[in-house]
């Protein structure tokens, strides 16, 4: 479960809450632990997205957010997508591991191995490197072709009459995570390295599925999104495991789709739950 | 100056600021108003990176640093290489500029457009868009050789017996960059969409700086990482305009090396400045 709070317009943190509070931090804890009590003897994850306490500047909601999480034996997947070269990457993996507490966080690896590195080494922790993103726009880098030439100095070069494998720029990114997780140890055959492939894009899942066979999936985009338990399939192993599935705004918000009366927003939410591991589990034969 | 608060040990943060303030929100703050104020008549720009401001838990400190640097009139850059799916994005786009207050700051842009444009909608604001890092990791994914093929459904393909253009990731980047900037207002010739090209590049510099015309360059990377005066000149333009060089150790740290007594850092940071403007100066022929 995704815990991305936003409280602009009705249909999102209910009205209520936000009367009653008043405290931005305090809205966004009440709200987060009333979804986490309705839906935590379902599923195994939550994934707040940091991107919102920042905004609405509720830091502290979000460490008591996950202090929360952890007492109801959740495990916490910071949102974050952090980046930058080594010395700095690891305050960031400071940050997350040991201020805010999180078990696991997302990583963008445009800057290499270096930026990924210093999250390794904290132990135990499991890091999810951007692979396909979930949007439209995701094609704009990730979807060029390309290919590793070797001991070429030249910045442009020509290639002709001679035959060379282009892969997209996202299948390259998957290569490089595989290779960095192989000296890894693995627990049932999968290491604390894993990818994060958007659920709007199937064909690709497979495609990743197959190069990264020892790293978990995280799957975002089920929901409101637009993907299905169907387009996330492939992201799962021949066992049914291996894969993470996402969904924010569908749960979070589930009240005012399913037409819930505002202060039933927690079981509103317990119901999409329901709904998604029910067809999740449809697909992947469980 | 990038402000980027270390004290885990001499030749860092002093110890007697450690000793006087103890709360590290404190110890900071009174570090970096030190700093600013021994420099800020010689910069423009302080460049805090969030993470290190993250990993004290100390946001406040940031939030006070910005406010002082604005009091002295310089502009603040947030290094931060923020990056998200465009709902999300929009959500760190109103944490840099409303909650931090910042200037500007940098991105990644490996998800494509739509986790830029929030952030160029913040007009006035300046974005730096990661091309090539100054990190020596940077060549795994930046330095693949790529291509733009429209119209293709597969994933992988051969090319065989004809030309094909390669370039590098980092170029292809810039490419975009520029692309995206196309639109945008220009003052002086040059728009509020910026890249980030490493001082320690020199030569991925110069190929960038023909590509990105109308795009302002921050260098990072010079003194502590290793490169010198020379390195950079090929980021400005024939005026002597479009760069931002920065240094954040080589400055903040620099009693150290000029074995000032630690009591002394400021000024010793003032004679860093001025021995690195006049560097630059000479090879821009100002």
């Amino acid at each position: 479960m995704g815990l991305d709070p936003r409280m602009e317009s009705e249909g999102q943190i209910p009205r209520y809450l936000v009367h009653e509070y008043q405290n931005p931090n305090e809205i966004i804890l009440e709200f987060n632990k009333t979804l986490i009590e309705n839906t935590c003897d379902l599923i195994p994850i939550i994934k707040p997205q940091i991107a919102f306490y920042e905004k609405y500047d509720v830091l502290k909601a979000l460490k008591d957010t996950i202090s929360y999480a952890h007492k109801k034996d959740l495990l916490v997947l910071l949102d974050s997508k952090r980046n930058d070269i080594g010395s700095t990457s690891e305050a960031y993996a400071q940050a997350a591991y040991e201020v805010y507490k999180a078990d696991a966080c997302t990583l963008n690896a445009y800057l290499g191995m270096d930026g990924v590195k210093p999250f390794l080494n904290h132990h135990g922790k499991g890091n999810f490197i951007l692979v396909k993103t979930s949007n439209q726009s995701s094609k704009d880098f990730q979807d060029l072709f390309s290919t590793r030439l070797e001991d070429i100095p030249e910045d442009q070069v020509e290639i002709e009459m001679k035959s060379v494998r282009l892969e997209r720029n996202y299948i390259q990114m998957a290569r490089l995570v595989n290779t960095w997780g192989e000296p890894l140890p693995k627990i049932s055959g999968y290491s604390d390295l894993g990818v994060v492939v958007g659920a709007t894009y199937p064909n690709e899942m497979k495609i990743i599925r197959d190069i990264v066979r020892s790293s978990f999936i995280l799957i975002p985009g089920y929901g409101a999104q637009g993907a299905t338990a169907n387009d996330v399939k492939h992201g799962f192993d021949e066992n049914g495991l291996g894969a993470i599935v996402n969904s924010s705004r569908g749960i979070m918000f589930a009240y005012k789709a399913r037409k819930y009366e505002e202060h039933k927003f927690g079981m509103a939410a317990r119901e999409e739950v329901k709904m998604m591991n029910k067809n999740i589990n449809k697909y992947v034969g469980l």
